[in-house]
């Protein structure tokens, strides 16, 4: 791991989804950067890790907040090939940049994953506007303490989109 | 209503619950303060804005975010008295400080409700560590907006409570 | 209690709220009944029995099956006076025709709930067409578990509602 | 289609799992038997038809009613190959058996989901105690019909099980 003060180590990605060039930590210096990695047979990733993302990635601005995916197959290679993925990501309608974390020849962890450490799936980081790995933490948060974090990462130049439903709510009129 | 820059106005409470003392804005200057404006017989108020209310309490610090209840009764007055109110706090397990929102003897609408011109149950009102308000809304938000707003009123000097959870997380052990 | 092949003990409700006219078991004799025993305070029967009992309604033919709230007040009898339940009904737009159980003057239990010795609040009653007490029951069950049993006393000449949903669900257009 | 009154046409399986020898209707018989088609990467199926279709089979006793899945690959074969499917029901914990539609040399619908004229993933096919097709319906029902539709035919020989829980329920020592 990098010191705490120094830019994070860059995705070894093979292949990217969801995206017109590809990404990296370095071209995205000047937003905060939040990453999940997921498998897409991993049932917390599919029904909490990336609704979540996607809801990371529509309550703030683009040019805040960036959010992506990192496909770190370390189980059932064979079940969940890029072409596995490729269908996953289209009936699931997952429109996040999803990145291939790039599989080890000699080993079941992908390079991204052993260099991070991660214990499992779904991980998140969440990197500073400078680059710097600021959260690492297996399994998922709730969306509360979630946009608290980003929120302070993001800081005072940035804002979040902040839209009411009302549902049941009551005004004179009675309840809706 | 009062300039954006100034304190907001006080609220006018007759009898407060859960607290030992009566809570006032200008008590609680230093720190973020939320208020839920609800009716206790409101579907939207107690099936979303409290729990949420209860989620900030949990998320935040107590000495970066004080959050508290304004039962404002501007319908079925007799239905919502503070000793049916007293019971629905207890049945609810309602633990946060509530005030109840002066009656006006000649109107439906109570004394705070009409001062900050709220359109109904839920409202939200969001106050920065100087008193003044910050949001002012009907119906409610979503948590990762909510979180992240009033994190950035909580600013640099705060931190929110970071916890995983790993239900249908996957490690090389299989997926919990 | 009645023995198991006599009908059942009528209730005693001293006022009867969304319907034209008092009801009772013997007027509806020929279809199965479901009443839920509620309070309007009682946190597991707003948010889990009243509307399990109003999809029993959906669910089912109006000529099958007869679906009925009993309001057993046995705690902060104050708080759940018809007054107040008529607001609550009011506000969160039940339907059903609701019965007060008739409160006793020396004693916090009213007499239906005695009578039935109910433990608490959800309490779910189930007769039969010819108004025996098939199932009595403190708590909430699955809606599988209650729509079988339900079929159950229905019997052949009944039919259930049967109408499906397609979100989520993927045709060779793709997936909703 | 066969006749109403015939036993309907016999699934066309290549490939078992999760039972120790194939199944057929034939062999059912005697048993109400639920199938579910799906696809291991329809949302639809992941989120609703199958966990649903695990609490038919918790709500009902084994010797009354089966509860089977095909799995019907009409799109993106070579993502939902036998290989990975075993990885999605091993990930997903799923107990059912399951019986991969048997695919078609020529034409990307599988024989059995041609066979039924299957609109798309999920769909739903009850049989009664006689092989007979009773229910075929694209998409999914809520619980109650379904628990119902089961019921209607498991008959007065069945019984659900019935099993209350009390989260939320009032005693006279509080709610729980």
């Amino acid at each position: 791991m990098t010191p705490a003060d120094a830019p994070a180590q860059e995705w070894q990605v093979s292949q990217w989804f969801n995206t017109p060039a590809p990404l990296s930590l370095g071209a995205l210096r000047g937003r905060v950067v939040m990453a999940v990695a997921f498998q897409m047979l991993c049932p917390g990733c599919v029904s909490q890790a990336l609704p979540q993302a996607q809801r990371v990635r529509e309550a703030f601005r683009e040019e805040d907040v960036a959010v992506i995916g990192l496909h770190t197959v370390f189980e059932h290679h064979d079940a969940m090939a890029p072409t596995s993925l490729k269908a996953f990501l289209h009936e699931y309608r997952i429109g996040l940049p999803v990145g291939v974390d790039e599989p080890d020849a000699t080993c079941a962890i992908p390079h991204t994953m052993a260099a991070y450490q991660m214990r499992g799936t779904p991980t998140l980081l969440l990197y500073d506007r400078q680059g710097r790995l600021r959260r690492h933490m297996f399994g998922h948060v709730s969306d509360m303490q979630l946009g608290a974090d980003v929120m302070a990462l993001v800081g005072s130049q940035g804002d979040s989109r902040f839209r009411a439903e009302t549902a049941g709510a009551c005004t004179a009129e009675g309840c809706a």
